[in-house]
Order: C-alpha cells, then sequence, then structure tokens
C-alpha cells in the first residue's frame, strides 16, 4: 500500500485553520502543529485585554475543533528549524517530522522599529498571555494609584498610552477610556477616576489611516467623545520606564501599550528565504516559496501583492483566503490538476470599533458609521465565532456591555506579568521529559 | 465631629463579604482588605479547575460588589501583622491602617500534615490561581502523553490520582474521570484516551465522610460507574514527582491533586493567639478573640462549636451566617445594646456532585441522590451566583454539558504554573513604589 501524501501545517491559526479545513476529503494525513493548545479568534483579542471577554470566549481547544477528523493529528510543540532541502520540521525536543507539503502558517508578534528593549516597557497584543497581561497591567494601575498618595505618581499610574493608531490602537483606546470613564465609575474611594488620561499617539496624518478618510475623521471624533486624547503625526522616539517620549514631549505614564507595528514569526529563518523589511517571506502568486513548490508561506507570515500591485493585508480574511487556496491548490496536484489560477485576493471590507457604540463599517458599496456599524460590526463577530455557545455567550456580553455598561472579566489572576511576555510561549512543561 | 467608627475587614471571602453587607446603615465606615482584586466563590472552583467554567465565571472584582457603599474602601494589598493591643493592621508596605473594630476573615489554605514538601508534586485547590494551574496541569499531562512513546511513561501520564475523598475529592474525581472518558474521547491520535485513571484515595473508611453513611455509599457507587477507582481507608505516606505511595503500594502518577487537609491562615500568628491543630483561632461564642472583643475572627480562620458541641464545619454557609453575627453584634454595641445572643450555628444541609448528572443532597428533612439531586445542587448554587449575568452564563454552560458534554474552558494559558503556587499570591506588582 502506498503511504499517503503528508501536509504538516504549523501554526492554527486562521490561516493554518482554513487550510485544514479545506483539505477534507482530501486523500492525505495531516499533522497541525502549534505552540498553543487553542485556535485564537485574533480581532477580539483587545477585548480579552480589557476585561470585556473572558479568556475563554474567544479561544478554542484546537483538538475539540478538528476531533472528527481522524485523518488529522494534532500536536502542541514548538518549531524551531527547518530543513527545506530533505523536507523536514523539527521540533524543540529534536523530534523531527517529515513532510511531503508543509503549510507554514506561524503569523506575526509585534515590533519595535527596532528598540526591542521597549518591549519590556509597552506590551504589544498578539497572543492571549499578552491579552492577560495587559488585563492585569491596566487592573492594577487603578489599584496602585487607589494607594498612592503622591500626586505626580499617582497621575502617572491614572495615564493609559496607546502606540498606534490602526485598528487595534483604536479599539483598545476607546474601551481604557470606557473602562475608565464608566465601567469603573463610583468605585474607587482615593481617586478621581474621571482625570483618568487615554493617549493615542500616531505616526501618521490620521487614526485608521488605511481605512478612507471620511471613516478617519468619524473615528477620531468619536476617540474625542470617549475622552481619548489623541496625537497625530508624531513619531514615538522613546517607551521606558517612566513614560513616551514623542515629538519633544515627555509623557508620565505607567501603562503603555503598543499597537503600531509587527513583524513575522521566525518561518523566514528557518526557510533562510528572501524577505521584506518585516521579515516576511515573499512568494510566487501561488503562495509557495521560490523552487519550493512543496512550501507554502501564508498569512502573516508572507508577503505578497495583490492584482492592483497592492499588498494583501495582515488581517483575518486575507489568512483564512490564502488558507483555502493552499488546501485546493494540494488537492489539485495530487489529482495531477495543473489549471488552477494564481491566489486572488478579495477585499470584503474594514471594520472597527470605537467604544460600545461607536464603529466605522465600509464594505465597498456600503459605508456605515455610528451605532449601526457598531451593530453590523457586532453581527459580524458573532457569525465569525465558532460553536453555538461562544456566539450566546459573546453576544450576551456585549449586549449587557451595551445596555448596562459593567464587565465580565476583570480578574487580577496572574502573579508573575513578566514571565509570560517572552517569544516563547510554549509552557517547559509540555518540553519532553528527558 | 466625632469620627466615625471604623470597622476594617481582613478578607473578602464569604464571611468578610457577608460582615460587609449586613453593615449596611450602620454609622461606620468599612475598609475592606484583600489580596486578590475579586471574591470567589469557592464552592465552583473545582469547576474552573477541571475546564467546566472560566475563572471570571466564578470570581466578582469586589470593588464592583461593594460600588454602591460610599462608606467602603477597598484595599487590594497583603496584610502582614496586626497590632492588637494599639488596634493597628500592617500591610506589605508597611502601611499602618487602625481599626475601632477588626474583624479577620482570611480563610484557609491546604496543608500537608507536616509534609510540606508534597506541595510540589500535589498541589490543592483554594485560590483562582490553584484552578488555573490545576487546569493547566491536567490537560498538559494528555498532550505529553499524546508525544510520549515511552509506554511507562505514558501509563504515568495518563493516571490521575486525587487524594482526599471529601467533597472536593469526589466533584475533582469525578469531572477528571468525565473529562478523560468523555470530553476529550475521540481527540487524540496515539493515546487511547479511555485508558486513562482516576484513582481516589481516602484515609477514612468511606468517601464523604461527614455524609450520612447511604449518601457515601451512593456516592461511592457514582464513581465507580464513572471509571474512578476508589481506595479507602488508606492514608497516603508519600507524595513525590515519581507518583503516590499509600499502604505500601507504589502507584507511578504525574498528576496528584491534593484535596484532603486545610489550615487557617496565619491570622492566629498575627494575633499570637491560641489555636487548634490546624491554626484556627480558638474564640468566645460571640465570635471575638478572648480578652479582646473589638476582634472578631470568623468562617475557616476560626474554631467554634455549636450547641450540640460539634464544631461548625468549614463551609460556605458557615462562614456567611458568621459574618452576618458580627454585623450584627457591631450595630448592637454601637446602639448600646447589650442584649445579643452568642452566635448559634444552623446547618442547612450537605451536598456535593459526581460528574455531572449525579449528586448527594441531603436538607435534613430531605435527602436525595442521582438525578434529582443534580438539578437541586444546580439551582442551588446558581441562586447563590452574584450577579444575574453570571447565573445565565453558569446555567448556559451547565445546561450545555448536561446534554452535550463538551466544556467551555480549556485554554492551556499560563506559561510558569509554579509562579502562584507559594503562599505570596499578591502580585509584585502592586506592592508600592519604593
Amino acid at each position: 500500500m502506498k503511504k499517503l501524501h503528508h501536509v504538516v501545517i504549523v501554526g492554527a491559526g486562521f490561516g493554518g485553520i482554513q487550510t485544514a479545513h479545506h483539505l477534507k476529503g482530501a486523500n492525505v494525513r495531516i499533522t497541525l502543529i502549534d505552540q498553543h493548545n487553542y485556535h485564537l479568534f485574533q480581532p477580539l483579542l483587545y477585548q480579552a485585554a480589557t476585561a470585556l471577554l473572558a479568556p475563554s470566549e474567544i479561544a478554542w481547544p484546537i483538538r475539540h475543533l478538528l476531533r472528527k477528523r481522524s485523518e488529522i493529528t494534532t500536536l502542541l510543540a514548538k518549531v524551531n528549524d527547518i530543513d527545506k532541502f530533505h523536507k523536514k520540521v523539527f521540533l524543540e525536543n529534536n523530534e523531527t517530522i517529515e513532510y511531503d507539503t508543509l503549510v507554514l502558517a506561524t503569523g506575526a508578534r509585534h515590533a519595535y522599529f527596532g528598540n526591542d528593549e521597549w518591549a519590556n516597557y509597552a506590551p504589544g497584543l498578539k497572543v492571549l498571555e499578552d491579552a492577560t497581561d495587559i488585563r492585569q497591567k491596566i487592573l492594577i494601575a487603578f489599584e496602585k494609584a487607589e494607594r498612592e498618595t503622591d500626586l505626580e505618581h499617582r497621575a502617572a499610574l491614572l495615564c493609559f498610552v496607546v502606540v498606534g493608531g490602526g485598528p487595534t490602537g483604536v479599539e483598545l483606546a476607546g474601551t481604557i477610556a470606557e473602562l475608565a470613564h464608566h465601567t469603573l465609575s463610583g468605585e474607587f474611594r482615593n481617586i478621581d477616576i474621571q482625570k483618568t488620561r487615554v493617549v493615542l499617539i500616531e505616526a501618521a496624518s490620521r487614526v485608521l489611516p488605511s481605512f478612507e478618510e471620511s471613516l478617519s475623521a468619524y473615528a477620531m471624533n468619536a476617540l474625542e467623545k470617549l475622552g481619548v486624547e489623541v496625537q497625530l503625526g508624531k513619531p514615538v522616539s522613546e517607551c521606558n520606564a517612566l513614560g513616551v517620549v514623542f515629538d519633544d514631549t515627555t509623557l508620565s505614564a505607567k501603562t503603555i501599550l503598543w499597537a503600531a507595528g509587527v513583524q513575522a514569526s521566525p518561518a523566514a529563518n528557518w526557510l533562510e528565504a528572501e524577505t521584506d523589511h518585516v521579515n516576511r517571506v515573499k512568494i510566487e502568486p501561488d503562495l509557495t516559496l521560490p523552487g519550493h513548490p512543496e512550501v507554502f508561506v501564508i498569512g502573516d507570515t508572507a508577503t505578497i501583492s495583490d492584482e492592483s500591485g497592492k499588498q494583501v493585508p495582515g488581517i483575518a480574511p486575507a489568512a483564512k483566503q490564502q488558507g483555502q487556496y493552499a488546501a485546493k491548490l494540494i488537492c489539485a496536484r495530487l489529482q495531477n490538476k495543473t489549471n488552477m489560477k494564481p491566489f486572488r485576493y478579495r477585499h470584503y471590507g474594514d471594520l472597527a470599533t470605537i467604544g460600545k457604540r461607536a464603529a466605522v463599517f465600509d464594505i465597498g458599496w456600503m459605508k456605515a458609521r455610528g451605532r449601526l456599524a457598531w451593530w453590523l460590526w457586532g453581527i459580524a463577530h458573532i457569525y465569525f465565532l465558532i460553536g453555538v455557545r461562544n456566539r450566546i455567550v459573546v453576544a450576551m456580553h456585549w449586549l449587557w456591555i451595551y445596555f448596562k455598561g459593567d464587565r465580565g472579566a476583570r480578574l487580577i489572576t496572574q502573579v508573575d506579568n513578566q514571565s509570560s511576555a517572552n517569544e516563547n510561549t510554549i509552557p517547559n512543561e509540555i518540553k519532553k521529559d528527558s
């Protein structure tokens, strides 16, 4: 009996999961490797970071999602290297996995434009641990302020800076402002919570720079209504324990959150591949590595342009479309079909929320803003969540917040909020006993 | 103007929160100190440890619970010592808080009968961090087993030992057995999850030794139906990295959970008070420290007997009754009333669940077991949860588990699962900047 074609997928984000999904029924066996045991719904990660949702409401065990697919083996493991010539993936315990086809969908991490030391002061938001760390950081700042008697220190504790005015930055700043000015209202005795400052700093000349201009203007206005101070055209030149420096201004702030830049995972290094300036692998129009048609690189790990020459954005729908394309091409090859067209990205739209009753929504033929956009945003995201139960619970939380304002997940639980800030997010525990 | 009488409450568990609750309307100001920012619904902690519920579904921010009580100041802080002669509480940063009346409701931690080193191998379940640690430990054991090729090691990874057959031990063992034999069914490719062993070890001659004998027998039977191996009359003599030793038997197990004994918090040391064998403070019939009528010690921190000479049990209803009594006595004194009767404990009943469709329920005039008891147990617990939203979400999870079987909170998120095992659960972050 001929051995089944072996597809190894690294990364169970939107790209990896879609690849596995669309390989259903193909005559292959699949190994899916991820360093976490869950698939994360990243677009709602900022809500976990701001105590709106619980981590388990936006993440699902990979094994459970794929339990009915007996041809898929899921491994909780960290990839250390790849030998593209001998078609091997090396795991952190020196275990080796051979592949016939490899799909790399390892995503991205935040980047600090060459100032990696800023990571200590300005955590970014990419994995679930980031969200619980940031949630803890925000909630503890208020607790410390309540006990602080020095007025200058107290003001620094009550100053929250978000660096970067893209969708994540706008959403973070909006929800922190609501947390301070509405949710926590009346809960403290020594501090005036209304004096909390939320400052959003963006280097470009408008927030949501990738959106249409009128939507940026609307978002800007909505942020200011929520009490967010927006600083435009001001690149940050320093982040440290005291605060942030931008445009020759120094702002004392104990909480700085980073939403300004990303860089791809180390996949390019494993492949020794050509990359762009943020380490994304340059790929062929069929999403494969040049010279290695058996290696796909998709999602935030890769860079590719659409037909108009514009770069495919690093968002969930793009990764999903690429995962689907990779799966279809793998199937086509197994059936010796050679008529697959190159990958073509379809942009369905742009979405961002600003607090709990405003949003911008642009799907080309329809633009919306305000409450209607918020409802459309909500419905779209509920639709894309996995599982009926999660949809019900998240919808209920949102309706609750919408009408009542209080949040459900305001727990300070982690003892050491530095421990998970590093890249190596796989628990030591899982490394094989030596 | 005369300064208001200052009541300091240490601990925001059932006892402390009830005290604050029943002081409503009294002419006092209150400071409530806890080392966590949340009030925990401890009776459901085992469900967070076994991935049935999310941490935020069984815990609520203390500030939020008390936000409408402007006379209450909530402090996230750790108490280091007390000067009962000068009526002072010392916080971890040397801050001092003076009181007129002190209520100590600091609870208990697990105890290892003098073998503290067992804590490294057999974590117990008292605070929220314990639950996420244990959840991680259980889920990682399965992940490691899936990657383990040595059959003996694999068997040890798939062997879960629960030490102690009281309600917590019975509930833990039952839910782990269901997790392994039902929830995870079909999700692994290399291991036979049905071969998972769950062993419950109890030193007494029956499980639930504090319950009526017929209920113990029923629980024993229900556990065995779920596939739990119950070992009775066998005290554990050793816990280490390889497993557990009891009755001259050595059992290889990588996961050992401790539900066998508790000891009171260090409150007795602060007070230099007389204690029983598990460090509980011996108190007067009015719940105060002998010689110090201004110091109340309630809940698991204290020991007291009811009218029949039987010790008041360390359960939530007892702590709540004591909190209510302390508040009423404080009010009576402020009004110069001296006719308060001694504290009288009313035992409303015993409850325990064994897996998702069996329970025992004994409220004196009514005993139930089986499905009816499970529903009564569920309704009772939903009733005692705080907040309409939590009631809805938890009820929905339970009905889901009841009818569908899958669990909602199977995340492995903490990187370092040792870090929070120590006593000092207050984040370093909150310690005042020096």
